[in-house]
């Protein structure tokens, strides 16, 4: 595998030749060891590298402080690198730059820039309008297929990707059909584009569709890029492979923080300062201590009944973990499955209608576990439960079953909850799960004692 | 966004209707009908479809039960449809034959195709040789752009992409370079195709790859396909951004179960029979219960200690629970570094020397708060702890630091230990972690008890 040079010590090198360097590397590994200098030397070295593989830099999501190292160059230097910018990329590096900087350099691009810039910048985060880029390739419909891979070749170096073209209407520029590279040169040149174009409607998504539609459709239909139409299906941008696979690694690990119980790191983890990621984490760590606080109060409630039967006590830790065990397994369940949309909000009731059996099915097989646990130590003599250790035994059993079926039931209900309040589904973590079959389980031992116990222990 | 149009009432049609409406359709929406129907009605409209439709169909992991449909379609149609395949989805269908089915279809293949086969299906899942397809192109480096172009036209149709070709040495076989049909579109006809291609060395990888590392490669590079070559650097299949985009959807879901306490589920939420979910929950869950019934004997080892000091009992919830919630993020944290190739087996020392003063300055949070609980509890007479509330306080606070820094510190370590030992880390799940920390927890709970409440009131 071609990875990058680790042992390239190219700290000791002047700014001259590290650009040098630099230039005949693959981009991925000219960002990481630029990643590596001091934002005076980066700023340096984008002032000498070749302006075209500077942009090609600027142009990659990995490049750290983008903004910073352009209100650092000369101002004729970044306007020419943001020019040469892809849109979407130049739109998000615009974002991040103070207010002062932006207003200076926006002022000094093409009036055509600052109308897509404009444009990019309006729609919200984790959209399709968000990711598009505006340099697409549009075909009128009544070119030829000549016409078609002559203007292909003019506009090519502007364009994100040449390997499909959209042909829209030439009158209201409404899109027609989609047309692959692969086709062009395969027709006769003075073939119509209509002709070599994809039979079906092509796929598109709206500016508003969310990124795990995206990715989904792209899987769906193996695509390398999908056009994002208007209300009245006139093309306005494309989102293409390559920032769909970002932003799936991105999400990615977005969920896997969020269902271990933190906020997302923006950093990777050796990376990151102290402080930065103790709020990421003691944030929710707090927060769920609050929660959990109330199994506190709830013992506090049930006191009389631990005093008289401490036995009781033993099996807290126990009870309690397999309640909120198969709430995570719920939820890690419901979340994949609304993920990959094989759930929407309206299925939530035949859920439940699968969980409660579920639960109970698992809730008896831990339970018997449990009841045998017991009568097993009693009978050896490893532990004695006291004179009533059988019904010591059945309220275990029988709390098990019931903690279980709680816990899958409210584990796979909580995503459902979230999403109908519009919060992020991904937000309910195993630990919250856990924190909120905790106290629950504790009332569920609790009552489920005092009825099986009552008369004889209570 | 153009979606399967669900209405679509197909249980009523003539399979020759039926085969009439699908081949108008995606790919993607026709599959989801086909998947619908019995196995024998796919079979008739698989035998009425289009072949090249057809083909397609069975070209895409979607498609349910591909084995088991060419098992029972006309022998010759099976062969038309294997021979049409790409060879990396060929090789997908043949291992799930049975034995009967591949030994008679195999015999009648071409002897290109078995070669292919054989040679596709002999890599281990997971690596570039299970995902990749032979269905390349490779040019000598001596052809011109014109020649190259023709020969692209050529064999188009029996190749996964067109959109790079690699260039080898026309005598060794050897790869050279890389070029783009972005760029034989630009040059003119009778360049040397040495000319147009890409100047630094291509981006390869060996068949024993992984997915993780592939798809780590695809996103650092912005890659629509890479070459995977053999050691004397020998081109032997390419994979394609689509196929990366499959593995990383199915490993995003198996992460997630797997997170979350069970095993990977291998069909959607609603279509999973109860047995086969229960199999999948119920081992990990019965699992997870032995190990925390643990927690039941450590607790009979302190029965004297809890006997004498009720009071203790009602925090054994919340010092639990803390332990695991600091556990399960350090996990997570942990295998995402791991997955992304932030950190490797060597960092375990470094994630120490991080993970000691985190889990040390987060547990002083929730001793504090902790201790605050107690004490704004006992000064407002919400509860009594008790004459030596304050020792108590103090040992809960005291116990929080110690077990959050233990369930950071082994939540980190666990993948990396299940790494070395050659398991998949990801099999450090939440519940896991928690099951770990909380039977520490109690011994921590009640040793620190032993130490500050001896001589007071134990």
């Amino acid at each position: 595998m071609t990875e990058i040079n680790t042992t390239f010590d190219f700290k000791n090198l002047s700014p001259e030749t590290l650009a040098e360097e630099l230039k005949n590397r693959h981009f991925a590994d000219s960002i990481d060891i630029i990643n590596d200098l001091d934002i005076m030397e980066r700023v340096t070295v984008f002032s000498l590298l070749p302006l075209d593989y500077a942009i090609e830099l600027f142009d990659k999501p990995e490049l750290e402080q983008p903004a910073a190292i352009l209100e650092l160059l000369p101002t004729n230097r970044s306007v020419e690198i943001l020019e040469g910018m892809s849109a979407d990329a130049a739109a998000d590096v615009f974002q991040e730059m103070d207010r002062k900087t932006r207003t200076r350099l926006y002022a000094l691009l093409k009036p055509l820039t600052r109308t897509e810039l404009k444009k990019l910048t309006s729609y919200p985060n984790h959209t399709a309008g968000a990711l598009m880029t505006t340099e697409f390739i549009a075909i009128p419909a009544d070119w030829t297929v000549k016409k078609t891979l002559d203007h292909i070749r003019d506009v090519e170096r502007t364009r994100e990707t040449v390997y499909t073209s959209y042909v829209i209407d030439p009158k209201t520029g409404v899109l027609l059909k989609a047309v692959s590279l692969r086709n062009l040169i395969l027709a006769s040149p003075d073939d119509q584009i209509l002709n070599v174009s994809t039979h079906d409607t092509p796929i598109t998504i709206s500016p508003f569709t969310d990124h795990e539609d995206i990715a989904r459709l792209f899987q769906r239909h193996d695509l390398l890029s999908v056009p994002v139409v208007d209300d009245s299906n006139h093309v306005i941008g494309i989102v293409t492979v390559d920032d769909v696979l970002d932003t799936m690694v991105d999400e990615m690990s977005e969920d896997a923080y969020k269902f271990g119980g933190m906020e997302a790191l923006d950093k990777p983890y050796m990376q990151i300062n102290f402080l930065g990621m103790m709020k990421k984490r003691g944030g929710w760590l707090a927060l769920l201590f609050l929660g959990e606080m109330l199994t506190a109060s709830a013992m506090q409630y049930f006191e009389a009944e631990i005093e008289k039967v401490i036995t009781l006590t033993l099996f807290i830790p126990l009870i309690m973990s397999s309640g909120g065990n198969s709430g995570s397994q719920a939820t890690s369940l419901i979340l994949r499955a609304l993920a990959l949309r094989e759930l929407t909000l309206k299925d939530w009731w035949r859920v439940i209608l699968r969980e409660i059996p579920a639960g109970m099915s698992l809730g008896l097989l831990l339970g018997i576990i449990g009841i045998m646990r017991i009568v097993i130590w009693q009978q050896l003599g490893i532990y004695n439960y006291g004179e009533h250790w059988i019904f010591i035994a059945i309220t275990v059993g029988a709390t098990l079953v019931g903690i279980v079926t709680f816990g899958s039931l409210s584990g796979s209900m909580l995503p459902f909850i979230l999403k109908r309040l519009k919060f992020d589904p991904a937000s309910a973590s195993a630990p919250l799960v856990a924190t909120l079959v905790d106290v629950t389980g504790i009332v569920i031992y609790f009552s489920v004692a005092s009825l099986i116990l009552s008369g004889i222990l209570l």
